[in-house]
């Protein structure tokens, strides 16, 4: 994996790449950000700025500023979409939190472990509701309709699997249309918003969205991995949580379909058990098992499928950082 | 307070008379809003059937309806937004309930209850996603823009609400604040933007703002009057929830203003408390006190202003029913 050696220096060059390509636009999302946010009640800033000093790589946004660069020049409405992405991503974070009851992210404490549930909820429901309103003062609608089209596939997915929390028998096909709705979903409206804002054509269009997608399921296979295999001071996040929740992953859905009986039966074990070291078990039965490269040769491939359909646009820098984007997913360790 | 035999009676009038008045927008809301929560998951729409069992007196659509009746003729927009409402407020009540801890809401248990609090935070996310989507499918971006502010209003009151809790010292001005932002602005809304819809001029849209301002205002007093006198059989869903969660309501702002001294010091002692029956021995300390009766009086005198600028408007019957329902507010046990 050579997740720690590879992955800070891989983002240094991507980082500088962005810098040469999008990083006014960058500074713009993130002045708007804060601009939007920004509350007449005390307590209301408080929660704010508390959950935006964990933030993350603004991955969402970046794939909206690069794939309209990719096929065109980039407008106010870029700015203001990919502002609208990074709180709909916060919000599903903050809200990820209540569902996980994780302790951790990013190395700083949660808001609901900081304030209780209910300012959590609250704090999302305040992040999701300030996304539509700013998508809302764009002139066209399209943005609008987009967003509220994924924000629903984003919440059938986060329904669907934990309406399969538990099930140790949840195919690979299930599993996939979990991480499609919940993640791949906004990754591909990221990149076919940008286009589209941009003036690209169709076709454009939808290659961009390809690209989004599979990025989108690459991203969150290598996130589920980390989970079982990574380290939490270099993840800065609680790990073992999916275990923890009964939350099916590829790597346990192969195990669970391809390792000898007894193996099977004492994954199935610890899954259904209490142990409080569950987390730290069942990563010493899959680790040293085929699953793991299994699992990462599926993210591989799907970042390969991601660049494949890159090298139909015209060659820009912006798809440059968006080839070198696709394959940051795979070896990031973060 | 004659609570439960005025209250059906007037409510079997007002629902005659809507049903002269806008009954079949009325009944395109209810198709519209099955028809846009079906999904194609199973196990969303067994969640969406279970919160649509309980939900209520469908009052936000109303006032969207009715408000435009009263300023000219209704169209498709109308129905649109006012299905929009109706998903935004039940995507507050469903978030409500993850904050309230509540067991029951209409005598049907509530889903963080039966289905536990990731489900109730996830189906609340999947309604107001729905909301905006929704929303969005209108031509104009009017009512987007509305329901977005006013969202975002709704949040700033919830939190500016749990910020004080506990807070014994809480008092009336911020109170109105709390309860202005978290229930009346979706009530003004409604109505502005059902006459707007109906091409009222700017001068009858600030007077069914206002009317639905005042009117939401209202209602949340007699709610939180209900919290402390009403019986949970009658009202259907678990009282002295404020009590139990801090929530300072107006008869208790009221009484730690202007009982005898040593009154106060004890409603401090039980609300620090912890004892079992808190609610009951709150209750019986306000009850025989004027904190009722004032609390009462100041939900009358916004009923009043509210039918005040009805009048101001040409005489029509959905006139006539915004005024029965105005008065309705403090006459209801539920």
């Amino acid at each position: 994996m050579a997740k720690t050696s590879q992955g800070p220096a891989e983002m240094s060059a991507i980082l500088a790449a962005i810098g040469d390509c999008v990083q006014p636009q960058l500074d713009a999302v993130e002045r708007l950000f804060h601009q939007e946010l920004r509350s007449d009640l005390s307590c209301v800033n408080t929660l704010v700025r508390h959950v935006s000093r964990f933030r993350g790589k603004m991955l969402r946004p970046l794939l909206v500023l690069l794939s309209g660069k990719a096929c065109g020049n980039l407008n106010d409405a870029h700015v203001v979409v990919a502002t609208v992405v990074e709180m709909v991503h916060m919000a599903t974070l903050v809200h990820d939190d209540v569902l996980d009851e994780a302790e951790l992210r990013r190395k700083g404490a949660t808001i609901n472990h900081l304030r209780g549930n209910e300012a959590a909820v609250l704090l999302g429901d305040y992040l999701i509701s300030h996304s539509y309103h700013l998508c809302s003062s764009l002139d066209t609608p399209l943005a609008s309709r987009a967003i509220g089209r994924t924000t629903n596939q984003v919440c059938e997915g986060e329904l669907l699997q934990i309406d399969n929390r538990n099930n140790w028998d949840l195919d690979e096909e299930t599993y996939l249309k979990i991480i499609t709705l919940k993640t791949a979903s906004l990754c591909a409206t990221c990149c076919a918003l940008g286009a589209r804002l941009a003036g690209a054509g169709e076709e454009d269009v939808r290659r961009l969205e390809t690209y989004g997608l599979s990025l989108g399921v690459a991203f969150q296979i290598q996130d589920d991995i980390l989970d079982v295999i990574g380290d939490a001071d270099t993840v800065g996040k609680t790990l073992g949580i999916d275990i923890e929740k009964g939350k099916m992953t590829l790597p346990m859905i192969h195990f669970l379909a391809h390792a000898p009986a007894e193996h099977r039966a004492l994954l199935r074990s610890l899954l259904a058990g209490h142990d409080a070291d569950k987390a730290e078990r069942v990563r010493n039965l899959i680790l040293p098992s085929p699953s793991i490269p299994y699992a990462t040769e599926r993210a591989r491939r799907l970042v390969d499928r991601s660049r494949g359909v890159l090298r139909e646009l015209p060659d820009t820098d912006a798809r440059g950082v968006l080839d070198a984007m696709a394959e940051f997913v795979i070896l990031r360790a973060i």
